[in-house]
């Protein structure tokens, strides 16, 4: 099977095994937490998770619970963001508390988190040490978002702040993937603190991605708002940077002009002139290559990781 | 040492731990936790949690962890609903959204329940059980504000339906205390069935004497807006007799008066019209009785649980 054959087969199986998850209980519940869960999401989390378990020697079922409580954790934090950032767009549709209301946000979000720590009742083995996992995955991914946050009140972030929280907000997350399922394979702990590095710098690198992106794609692949980030004051990789350069110039673009389409094309030209849009490919592909120079350094029953790593490198939304 | 010195110890001892529990993280989540779990609670949960060891022979260092855990689970949910409700007043103080906004409220609650599950890290015996008793406990506690949530826009709720939300959303974390006390004082499994059945019987009470105090009791002893949860519609035991007994009577009055002053005075001057005024406190009693008649079953080594009974019988607020 190809690495794209395979990624499909996983993605059929992780939409199929979401849309058993929640089928009893309170019916405005079940709705919300339904429909968060059958948004076309890329599934990049659990894929990961099962490629993972599956590269090391694994089978689907020691690592499916763990990939599903994964992606429902990583949900749970997108409807309760999304409130805070007063996002109306994910994944082409309306977000929760657009489409009802912010209580009703508010409760989705805790029941995707307490389905994902629900499914880990199934874990058969190492399931104390696989909740404990989680249970620190969720401090950090709160105080990723806290930060995140804060920093939207400050000018001036520096590339070390800014790494640590992504670090806590987005990499934890993706390192918590190739972690467990190196874990769930069976894999010893060698291995599985290197899956884990590996996974945060996947992470590193799709989220400085996604600051990317937000500036040089468009709305339609996006498939959510594009500069809502940098609307919101919200420290992104690239304006971190700026600051850094030329902190006048940047903030005379992001006072002066309400026109986002103005906007967007005012800071494309300032991050060319000042060798950002550079620096910043150059930081993603630089993680990209310490996650591959880590997987060369384990020994796989198959090559699918090395794979996603260039899918990734590739990925325009 | 006598039960209101026993009581009072512990609170002390539940006070400086909850001062203590998070000082170190981002700033802005560090303030909001501690604003909220410094406010002037009853600490009723932890302190259940306390007596329950200690009635059954454990010692404070066996359930501290697990009692405080329950209290920061307790004001996650606090913290959440109080967004949901629009409630502005909490403890005499103002609530999260009110003092901050529904972002930092929605991350503080976050923040609260990871804090909860954090703390159980330092459980040391039957940590992995506990743990799978706080999952269980997390899904009730949503799935009851779920039911609650929806019964907003339902008018005729049953009896049995209203108590089967209670007992999810109150119920449950109470009969938590008293169970997880009795396991972490080592107490055999018949004796943590038979608290866990008590826990439930007190925390109905407790729930049914809060809906009896928002019509009966003042908004200074209360220390939150009464009438809140009417105004919401919210279903309480007496709202759910009254639909029983005359919808229509009840209807005119929720409908025709805008004076929360009026209103309840004729709420008050119907449930008296109908004994439902007689039946709610009844209710109460038989719960209160039950609870006493589960406690007579079991050989402490103190009668402080018995006391606890007498002292939530004659709460005021």
């Amino acid at each position: 099977m190809n690495f794209k054959e395979k990624v499909t087969e996983y993605r059929q199986i992780v939409e199929s095994y979401l849309k058993e998850i929640y089928l009893n209980g309170p019916e405005n519940m079940v709705e919300t937490s339904n429909f968060v869960m059958s948004a076309k999401g890329k599934r990049i989390r659990p894929i990961l998770t099962l490629l993972s378990c599956d590269a090391l020697g694994g089978k689907i079922n020691q690592s499916i619970d763990v990939a599903i409580a994964i992606e429902l954790l990583h949900n749970f934090t997108l409807v309760h963001d999304d409130i805070m950032d007063g996002d109306n767009l994910r994944h082409g549709q309306p977000t929760v508390h657009k489409k009802w209301d912010i209580g009703t946000a508010v409760l989705t979000g805790d029941s995707l988190l307490w389905l994902s720590l629900h499914l880990l009742k199934n874990v058969k083995v190492d399931r104390e040490k696989i909740i404990l996992y989680f249970i620190d995955s969720i401090k950090l991914v709160c105080e990723g978002q806290a930060y995140d946050k804060m920093f939207e009140s400050r000018k001036k972030i520096s590339i070390t702040e800014y790494e640590k929280m992504i670090r806590m907000k987005t990499g934890h997350m993706i390192g918590l993937c190739s972690h467990l399922g190196a874990l769930c394979s069976g894999a010893n702990l060698d291995t599985q603190n290197k899956m884990k590095e590996y996974g945060l710098e996947i992470g590193k690198a799709y989220q400085i991605q996604d600051d990317y992106m937000e500036i040089y794609s468009d709305q339609e692949t996006m498939k959510k708002s594009l500069l809502s980030d940098i609307e919101l004051n919200k420290k992104t990789y690239m304006i971190c940077l700026a600051y850094d350069l030329d902190a006048n110039g940047l903030e005379l673009i992001l006072n002066s002009d309400k026109d986002p389409i103005n906007k967007i094309e005012n800071l494309r030209r300032f991050f060319d002139q000042w060798g950002i849009r550079e620096k910043t490919i150059q930081e993603i592909n630089n993680s990209f290559n310490r996650a591959d120079k880590i997987l060369e350094s384990i020994n796989f029953k198959n090559s699918y990781l090395s794979e996603l790593n260039q899918y990734l490198i590739n990925r325009r939304y």
